[in-house]
């Protein structure tokens, strides 16, 4: 195994994080918050580790699918670790096994909490825990890739490994420049949020959290109500930006490029819309009594069905109220997720176009056993060896669904909780229902969970395999069989 | 297609569904019941339209596996629709869609009931409904290659679609041997129980009843609180025979012709075990401080975790009110199921065992792309067409689950219900959690949800795809067309 680029990439990372870093102290500047210095300090030795590990160039660039799940895993357990310090040493968050779970539920941009009273932190902490999301969103390595030039190993599995969907198109045929297109569209996009929301008069500070906890899908607020407490305008922008930032990305590209009739044509995308017309079409009909008027329906079920399709989890009512029709459509499309190729979790639409096809063509071969029918998706067949792994991501995403629920029903909760907490961990959701719902939160869970919760939240951000790997006795092998030779000269 | 084998194959089993229906009769000789008599005229009616659909001998018997899964499922139908008629005539369940969902939840196994009071049945009805398990619990259609000489066509196809898991082996060269050994062990363990359940003083109609109902790992119960009022001893012989009952029926094969070391292999059924012991160990740990002493924490574990493991649904006490974890732990066992090849239903321990060796292997590719590695089971390699077809088994099991769940949530239930109402009826399993629980049932939802569970019924009995085909167009146009065909001449 060629762990040198391991070690070089990690200590990317850990420069990268530390100029994130430094963003959260400006924040404090601005509203003269001595919080701030625990950021500065945490981006100081961050900063030195990563030059440290950086510093030795690694001999060779070749990269491996297995290389990439290693260091792909291993990055964002370090991005965590090194996040989580500034909330736990200064006491904002008390205790570490909580800091670690916000920071993980940020950079995976699910949104999940353990904070019963979110206004009470520090602006720093507020900025620093909603913009985890956007740098999670995209993906940190994505970023690497982007500006820092690893040249001559195949990229294209680091990619692989962290980004959401079954498949990565290679836009251009340049990964490195695929990634910065990518970048640009992510930011644009952001930045468009943003004026969007400056101009319905929500505060500056509220402003830059909630667009980039949006474009990211995480889902995280600064006021305790999440979005609850905005003017439906103001809601309306958030809805419409969860749903565009829950579009395959490639769309983006096809439309910058103006090739309008392939973006229009995506099967994935039209799918995606589909799912989130009927779904609110369903809401709408089923809240309406319970609301003031039609318009005030048709806002509440359109943010929720883009909140939680797109795995954002913003919310600006308490779903977990709504009648059972609703909560059981919401857990459905919870399942389901954003597009591949966005920033969203869940399973992702193509995967259940693809599994669906897969039936039907099954169905089909049981009525003429001899014919060979292909899975088609944008009118080309889908390779044999995608459709197999989506059948085996499915099959994973089962069995550590069903071990999770499991794990954490030691901690006593009533099935709904268990299975909705896990939910929405694995699918880098934000709520659920019940007492994980959008007025409760994961504070009350065992340590124990919290941890199982952490593997769920980076295993769903990172498409399962990649996270797994680290539990794989050989993916350690060669580093301690390299170990042990290099002792012996 | 060939149909006129098709209608062949159902005018038998009506033939053999009226033979049958003849037992009730002499039940309600026995106890004098009048009600015998609605039996009796079913059966002249069934007897008379299978004579005639039957008198006409096929051309040809050549088999395909189209035609096995129609002939099977509309099989099934057929079966369930005489078999509701002395239910629904006789009064005794005023509602037809109740009687029809009775007796497909008695046909498949299911043991899922709408009765609110079972004990005001007459014992001519209890028999029949008991007695149905019996009759599905190892299939009707195995049933005729045992006793019909439907000689010449590839029958193993009819065997495929109507038995549980994933593969059928073929115990002797000769199908209709195969299926006759199959018979005769059914029959013989079920005279056994029956003796075990006599000399523990059980009634005999009640013994009767039980046995049938635990050899098809069926469910239903002669008792309002199906077997808790049975002594111990009762409860031991039938959670004991439930476990036999859940064993893949080749172990038996194996033992009856002394090959111990194979049986004792066998890496399902040792699995089996392992999963029992574990989940048995796990809820009596929990249950203890609730119950009178050690051996009644023992008992009431081992009961319920074989009926639900086996999918049979007895129930001893209401486990609706144990512990969260136990009811987590229940759930789960109720999704892994039986054995293949045994009467019980579930996704069946094997297919587990290959979906786990399945991400395994998909984890090992990661870390070496260019090895190629089996799946094994048994020490023999699974073929790759069985692989691909258990993974998309479990993909249509997940869409045919969530799809149920979302129909039957227009009733406003809660989650917990739908979500175990589904499982307990795809699984052939019979009691859920909450308001299906061992101490409720199914008679509080609409007409349309009663529909859709007697679907998951019959497809979780019949391994999904069979049904699906009836769905499927193509399966009626060479019907069609041949129709048009002969008007043209």
């Amino acid at each position: 195994m060629n762990s040198s680029i391991i070690r070089y990439i990690l200590g990317n990372v850990m420069r990268m994080e530390a100029c994130f870093l430094l963003l959260p102290c400006i924040v404090s500047l601005v509203y003269g918050e001595g919080v701030g210095l625990y950021y500065l300090g945490t981006a100081i030795v961050c900063l030195a580790f990563g030059v440290v590990m950086a510093w030795k160039k690694p001999k060779n660039y070749v990269f491996y699918l297995k290389e990439g799940c290693i260091a792909t895993s291993l990055s964002w357990i370090v991005m965590s670790l090194v996040g989580c310090m500034p909330f736990w040493i200064s006491g904002e968050i008390p205790s570490f096994t909580d800091a670690m779970f916000e920071t993980v539920s940020g950079f995976t941009t699910t949104g999940a909490s353990i904070l019963t009273n979110v206004e009470a932190l520090s602006h720093t902490a507020l900025f620093w825990r909603s913009f985890t999301h956007w740098i999670g969103g995209m993906g940190v390595l994505v970023f690497l890739l982007a500006i820092i030039p690893l040249s001559g190993g195949s990229n294209i599995n680091l990619m692989r490994a962290e980004s959401p969907g079954p498949s990565v198109g290679k836009l251009v045929p340049k990964m490195k420049y695929t990634a910065r297109i990518l970048y640009i569209i992510y930011f644009g996009m952001t930045i468009l949020e943003f004026i969007f929301l400056i101009i319905g008069k929500m505060p500056v500070f509220d402003s830059i959290c909630t667009a980039v906890g949006t474009a990211g899908t995480g889902g995280f607020g600064v006021k305790n109500d999440s979005l609850g407490s905005y003017s439906p305008y103001l809601q309306w922008v958030v809805a419409i930006f969860m749903i565009l930032f829950g579009v395959n990305f490639n769309a983006y590209y096809y439309i910058i490029y103006r090739h309008f009739k392939k973006a229009f044509k995506m099967e994935e995308v039209r799918c995606y819309f589909a799912i989130i017309l009927i779904a609110t079409a369903i809401i709408f009909a089923n809240i309406l009594d319970r609301c003031v008027s039609i318009f005030d329906a048709l806002t509440k079920s359109v943010f929720q069905v883009a909140s939680l399709i797109t795995s954002t989890g913003f919310s600006s009512t308490d779903f977990n109220l709504w009648p059972q029709i609703c909560r059981t459509v919401l857990v459905l499309i919870m399942f389901i997720g954003a597009c591949a190729g966005s920033t969203g979790g869940g399973i992702k639409v193509s995967r259940v176009i693809v599994l669906f096809k897969t039936m039907i063509k099954e169905l089909h071969s049981y009525i003429h056993p001899k014919s060979i029918r292909k899975v088609n998706l944008d009118g080309k067949p889908v390779e044999h060896e995608i459709v197999r792994s989506i059948n085996v991501y499915i099959v994973t995403f089962v069995i550590i669904f069903a071990s999770s629920v499991f794990m954490v029903a030691f901690d006593g909760k009533d099935l709904v909780t268990n299975f909705t907490a896990v939910l929405t961990t694995i699918n880098n959701m934000g709520p659920g229902l019940a007492e994980v719902g959008p007025a409760g939160n994961f504070s009350n869970f065992s340590v124990f969970s919290k941890f199982v919760f952490m593997f769920d939240m980076l295993a769903g951000r990172l498409e399962l395999f990649p996270l797994l790997i680290l539990f794989h006795p050989s993916a350690w092998k060669d580093l301690i069989s390299k170990r042990a030779e290099a002792r012996k000269f």
